[in-house]
């Protein structure tokens, strides 16, 4: 079992160090050559080009920018991939995944999408998630090896389900960055560190706040008392943050999605 | 050391009962009478009029609705509370403490307020973070009878500081919801279940996620390459909201918001 990794990002450099940390034989390309220099000095075997990168590989993995530079690398070896197993981990939509997947069958190439729920530093960890989609059969064959990046979730034969888990997951993220970065602004307008008061306070309130949703998951419905307690506490987000010169549009479209999305939430 | 709790939502009866089950003698009001029965069965002793209420107290709590609320519960009996301690724990605005705390002490009331970063149920639980800020004196005196509700932390004589810091973590919360909410969406559309979606998938991401934001608070700048991964990413959640039918408005606000503060995040 011989694995390539084409881009060698921060995400693909971290992802091939796992493979040969696990004693996986491992090829490497990258477009710029010279990120391919430290997985070299670990024992990856560098490829000059994409054909020498992918010649002798059963599983090659694509992780790049977007999907225009998935198609750029892999469309002038598209003949040689075939019989082989291509999983790509590079963010795309479920419906890219889903067209690169047609393009992978008409090739007699296994196609498998990936989402990494995780930083470069979290890859090697177990708690690190790996979501996957589209071919059983090939996910099921490299299964193992790919327990060497993380734990994956296989969700089903639909190629596009990974991508629109990893967006899902990602809009999450972003949403509480967002409001993570609001509140340390707000507490800098008082000359708190950013560092003081994302340790001290946000961090342990987040988790225990996130420890929340599954009780709001399984709420139907939002009382009305409960309604009004948010809104004055929205409220007075927006003006404090004016008051202390925070910009409000930071959070003011906050009030407008909870306004909108009370229910929704619950049911969908 | 008596203390009285003014307000028996959903809040008040939790501040109250913690203090009741830590044996402290505890006199409750509120204004519809029927929510302090349970409190008066745990052996709460219920005034039945605000005056009542205050007349033995050395702590006076306020939970009520809003500030509009704790001045109509306040002001008929400013001149009964001198010489009292008044810990105001509803939600307001730095000025809108500023400004009660400014009225306390024209009647000689010592002022504390409060910011009570926990749900009713994690009241009386070491976890739950009280943010306090006002008199030093008086919080000092009541600092271990509070800690029947949690571990509090004084933020400094401002008395707007506790305010302050509980609407920036409150904006925080609600940047993190928005997010899960339209995740929940967006995976609804597949037809995953919101609970299921919100165990399995969601709430051990944002865990690991939260954990990355001290990483984030001490970085000073966000690289181009970085930006670019983080748009393209973006990009695709946009798109693929729409392509799934979720209204592209609950997350499209954020991909601005992140552009405008990439760098203000870090530093402010
Ligand atoms: N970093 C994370 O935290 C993270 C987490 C989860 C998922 N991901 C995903 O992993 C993927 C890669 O992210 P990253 O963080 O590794 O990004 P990165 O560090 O910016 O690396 C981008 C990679 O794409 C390559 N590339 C760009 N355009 C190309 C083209 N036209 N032809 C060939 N190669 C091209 C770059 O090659 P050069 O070196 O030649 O520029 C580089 O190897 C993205 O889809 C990202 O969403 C990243
Ligand atoms: N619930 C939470 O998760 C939570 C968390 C942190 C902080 N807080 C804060 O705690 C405070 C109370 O929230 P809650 O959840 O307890 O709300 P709630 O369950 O809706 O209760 C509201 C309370 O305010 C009283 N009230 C409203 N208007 C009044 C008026 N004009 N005069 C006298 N009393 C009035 C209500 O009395 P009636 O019973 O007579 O209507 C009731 O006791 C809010 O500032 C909220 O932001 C709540």
């Amino acid at each position: 079992m011989t694995m390539t990794v084409l881009g060698l990002g921060a995400m693909g450099q971290a992802l091939a160090t796992a493979f040969v940390k696990a004693g996986l034989p491992t090829t490497v390309w990258n477009r710029s050559a010279h990120k391919a220099e430290a997985l070299a000095g670990l024992g990856a075997v560098r490829a000059e080009t994409v054909a020498d990168a992918v010649r002798e590989a059963d599983l090659v993995v694509v992780c790049v920018l977007d999907y225009a530079a998935v198609r750029e690398v892999l469309e002038p070896v598209a003949e040689q991939l075939s019989g082989r197993v291509l999983l790509n981990v590079t963010n795309g939509t479920a419906a890219d995944a889903r067209r690169l997947a047609e393009w992978a069958s008409a090739h007699g190439v296994s196609y498998v999408d990936g989402g990494i729920m995780a930083i470069p530093q979290g890859i090697g960890r177990p708690e690190s998630v790996i979501l996957y989609s589209g071919s059983r059969e090939a996910f099921d064959r490299w299964a193992v090896p790919l327990g060497a990046w993380g734990t994956g979730k296989f969700l089903g034969t639909d190629p596009g389900l990974a991508a629109l888990h990893d967006l899902a997951l990602l809009g999450a993220m972003y949403g509480m960055f967002a409001g993570a970065f609001h509140a340390t602004a707000m507490a800098g307008t008082e000359g708190v560190p950013a560092e003081r008061f994302t340790e001290d306070l946000l961090v342990p309130w987040l988790h225990s706040m996130v420890d929340v949703l599954p009780m709001l998951a399984g709420n139907t419905s939002v009382s009305e008392e409960r309604r009004l307690v948010e809104r004055v506490a929205l409220t007075n987000i927006v003006s404090t943050s004016a008051a202390q010169g925070v910009p409000e549009h930071l959070i003011a479209p906050l009030r407008s999605l909870l306004d909108a999305h009370a229910e929704p939430a619950a049911t969908a």
